[in-house]
């Protein structure tokens, strides 16, 4: 069994710390299980006979089957002994939620000293301890400790995320919430006593719900670099892009990072040299990661590095052009029987080399006729769509006719939709038909080139995958 | 007189090509110069005699005084035989919107050359032609030829942008309408066979509505580099940011951006350098312009490199930190007075170097204690300031302490707020206090670095004013 089975897939849950305080981690914890996890949820506090119309009991100890895993939310001091209660109750599982421990120094690192001890001795897998544990949108374990109200939860969906940082995590469920982008699962593991990116890694890749994985990471524990590598790998071989926000990646940013998660295996060069290697897509900013997570969860892989780049504005087009390049995709010229029936077809001062400008008194067939002839003669494997929601003669058709050809074709198409109130209108139409928007061309070619570099690397990953 | 005194500020306008036919780019001319211009307009067009409710006169010739600039809009092939008019009629500045010229081959250019003998046959200062004109949220001129439906315009306030496209500027214009972001003047120029980026540097040193210039440069045109430097050395001496987007900066982007717009005087790299050595703020992306701008427009400039990341979320310290090294910010050790002085006041697992991490149990007040003693002790000479909103003891207080400490000690903070709804509300109070808030730390740690390089360029480019 993987190791995080237990953890997103329990029967029941203990929740040691219920509390019936409203907006207390315990009371938080308790109240979102009991909304959402379809299995049985165990509070458990001496103080309490009954927490949000639950039996609460006075120990772990007593709590009865079926239970799998113990949420544990209580003072540092306490969480010792819990594990010993945890380890004779014979849980296998449990999520420290609590903090004190080697991030706050000396003391605390003993404190984390023996709560490994003791989950060894009895065998429990941990994730913690001083973080905010898993959220499950498929079984319902929800385990961040802030109330909806002011942390939303996304929608369902298919992308997992693993965070060294539970604040930046809850930020992005929250925002994810806001755009309205799906979420399978999403894992904080805090000081990483044991449980870690490479088992987060192991789970996703056999996640029937899991297709694209983004992971924030600092530092991999010591030893695990191998492993890593393994399970990246693995992933990829499967088709599931693993996209990768590095903290720590110069000297002072490092620094930082040691100081807020203790382990460090390795400077920035190494990770960066294996990112590339193994094919993982490594962002630069937070933001680039969602852009590039919305393009693999819907779009078809593009089959090879080429991209045609449609505009009616000139500007957006060189800027998308030089992005491309910068990223590694081939702003191919166009084949001349490709030019040669544009030319036929469209007015005389539209542009027909690549980018194609329509120029700004388009409508939406100009866009019909370049998509279709150049994806017709098989010119790219890409389209970057520059359609500015402004010029008069343009009423949302082509939105339909990308749909169309992309689904004819194969050939994956990103939108650019600059502008204010209308084009976020018009991205989101682009977006109810399936097809990512951005609002700048360099947000959208990112995207895209991400999606070319995990194409290729799922190619070389399988074919290896194969060999051994 | 300065070139686009006339553009900015004519007495009268005449709008040659005017229509009485909605949504035509006649007609929408017309009803912006009338609904927003507070001088004269004059409708010319052979074929009525009045349009929405303005005498519309038969030739440019016929229009009466005062009359400064005029608007033309008519098909390629008459701009000549137009602008012919506008000489005999002692009108000194045109606006050629229509397009059909250089960018549309040999015919075009063979027109082109023909406006421009004509232009300077009568010392007629020109915009375009091939462009979308001027806009002026203070005298009111507006020919951008998109209806207020189609494309918002911004309010009134201190950003002037030159684009060389027009397609990216209108797009701007709208997208800071959403944003609520403040305009002063916008004006592209198209196939620029006149009026240049020089001189609406030129304008905007001396125009008191204009704070922060933007401009999106594809090429400027062959001889004219030395007295771009010139101005733009006088614009950052005066106090006023100029920010550049590069268009064409790769091999691909710069033939896409020949293609756009004819001149090209350099290779990239050679702008690169001019831009560094006179201290213009080059961005990389669209969406870090307005990141910067905003920065500008709201805060002091930051009087050294020296910067406080205060945090509440480690990984999101990291990452600022990552950002503030990589883009020339000082993550300045905090001295240790100040780390005692923090030691006494703030809980144990406080970290007290740099970036402070308050926590995830943060309240507003150790908000308030970090920023009143690391700025009490001159520690900094700014802050980034990542408050995420999502924490139950987080009330929003930290909002007015920010601004308190700002006002006391002439730091510029930047905010950082991730997340949702909730999120973008925290964000908005910033704001309405006059700090700027953005949603990833990378945006903002980039928007305050490009502060930090101007605040030195404008120290040497008064001193090397002052001496010459």
């Amino acid at each position: 069994m993987k190791a995080l089975e237990l953890f997103f897939n329990p029967r029941g849950v203990a929740v040691v710390g219920a509390s019936s305080r409203p907006g207390s981690v315990g009371y938080v914890i308790v109240d979102q299980l009991r909304k959402r996890f379809r299995g049985k949820v165990y509070p458990v506090n001496p103080k309490y006979s009954e927490i949000l119309g639950l039996k609460c009991y006075k120990s772990v100890e007593e709590v009865p089957d079926p239970v799998d895993l113990a949420v544990i939310a209580v003072r540092a001091d306490l969480v010792p002994n819990v594990m010993e209660s945890v380890g004779k109750r014979g849980i296998k599982a449990a999520i420290v939620v609590s903090g004190g421990f080697a991030e706050v120094g000396p003391e605390g690192e003993e404190r984390q000293r023996r709560l490994v001890e003791i989950s060894r001795k009895y065998g429990i897998r941990v994730v913690g301890p001083n973080c905010i544990g898993v959220l499950d949108n498929h079984s319902g374990i929800d385990t961040f400790f802030l109330p909806e109200d002011r942390l939303k939860r996304p929608p369902k969906g298919t992308i997992s995320i693993a965070s060294q940082s539970g604040a930046l995590l809850s930020m992005w469920i929250d925002w994810m919430a806001m755009k309205g982008m799906g979420l399978s699962k999403a894992l904080s593991y805090g000081n990483k006593v044991d449980i870690d990116e490479v088992d987060a890694l192991d789970y996703f890749i056999d996640d029937p719900n899991t297709h694209v994985i983004l992971m924030y990471i600092e530092g991999l524990k010591p030893g695990r670099g191998q492993e890593f590598i393994k399970m990246a790998r693995k992933a990829i071989a499967a088709g599931k892009p693993v996209i990768v926000l590095k903290g720590g990646r110069t000297r002072k940013g490092f620094a930082a990072a040691a100081s807020h998660t203790a382990a460090m295996a390795a400077g920035y060069e190494i990770y960066r040299a294996v990112f590339r290697q193994v094919g993982i897509v490594e962002v630069d900013e937070m933001e680039e990661m969602f852009d590039v997570a919305k393009a693999f969860t819907m779009l078809p892989l593009p089959r090879g590095d080429r991209v045609l780049i449609l505009t009616n504005a000139g500007g957006e087009g060189v800027l998308a052009t030089d992005f491309a390049e910068r990223y590694g995709l081939n702003v191919v010229d166009m084949p001349k029987e490709v030019q040669e029936e544009l030319r036929k077809q469209l007015p005389p001062h539209v542009v027909v080399r690549n980018p194609i400008d329509l120029t700004g008194d388009t409508d939406d067939e100009r866009y019909r006729i370049a998509l279709e002839t150049v994806l017709k003669h098989g010119a790219v494997d890409s389209v970057v769509l520059i359609a500015p929601p402004h010029p008069p003669a343009m009423t949302g058709a082509v939105v339909k006719y990308a749909r169309d050809c992309m689904d004819r074709y194969g050939v994956p198409i990103v939108a650019v939709v600059t502008g204010g109130v209308i084009a976020e209108e018009f991205a989101r139409k682009f977006e109810e038909a399936g097809i990512p928007a951005y609002g700048s061309p360099e947000r959208a070619v990112k995207a895209l080139a991400a999606m070319v570099k995990f194409a290729k690397a799922k190619k070389k990953a399988s074919s290896s995958q194969s060999l051994s």
